[in-house]
């Protein structure tokens, strides 16, 4: 699978999250020879839970996994310090982005510390984001904590 | 309320999980004033969730909240990078932690970017995670993604 394919699963993950309501970034988990293992959505306003970000979702279907040097995160958006955290903790090997524009997290810290990580620059992704955060300024800010 | 009497909170939740075949990792998270927002404890025998560790497992617990710079996380154990990336995020104010002796995550990292860190060297933290790492090895190592 490419890293447009795999971004592809993501993007399908946030318009889930979108038409249910809530904040539209969506993520997979990847094995290296393109096995999707999990894949989810933010569930902050859907389930009120603000542990729930993307890339935990998918981390979380995935189930337990003994290590993850081989698997790939692909995400809608650049991620977040918690979800960089999650990388960077599990020792994940390969981190997919659809955009940085709207908002940019911990990826080149990620870089820094040995992830390989690919910045799409999806146009999708873009448009999704701009629009939900001119429309929800406050959810977005504290889907951030900002 | 004391560091230490928020740490008893913490150590409560940590026995808990361990009555229950858990990793005895416990969390809880304060407003100022010491009002209980939330505590919980690692899950991820108990509900096959790699993703709720100590910490994000109080998070959760605490529901949404608009903004966590007054609030204390006080957890038994460093939190792992996953959960120091927590911390950081949502701009948690303050962080009190039971031993760093056992495992160190990014409680340093964290001082450096501003979250004020206290560090308890509890005798019982110390104690039970030394007790259950020497017998579960594999699943302490599943834990933190080594």
């Amino acid at each position: 699978m490419t890293p447009e394919q795999m971004l592809d699963v993501a993007v399908e993950e946030a318009r889930k999250g979108l038409s249910e309501g809530g904040i539209p970034i969506g993520a997979a988990l990847f094995s290296a020879d393109g096995e999707l293992l999990g894949s989810g959505h933010n569930r902050r306003v859907q389930d009120g839970d603000p542990s729930i970000h993307a890339e935990t979702d998918a981390f979380r279907a995935a189930g337990r996994q003994r290590g993850y040097r081989k698997t790939i995160m692909v995400t809608t958006l650049s991620p977040c310090w918690y979800c960089s955290g999650l990388v960077r903790q599990f020792n994940i090997g390969a981190l997919v982005i659809g955009e940085a524009r709207t908002f940019s997290g911990g990826h080149e810290w990620l870089a820094d510390n040995g992830v390989s990580v690919t910045l799409l620059d999806d146009e999708r992704c873009v448009t999704m984001m701009q629009d939900f955060i001119t429309a929800n300024p406050d959810l977005w800010a504290e889907d951030i904590g900002e």
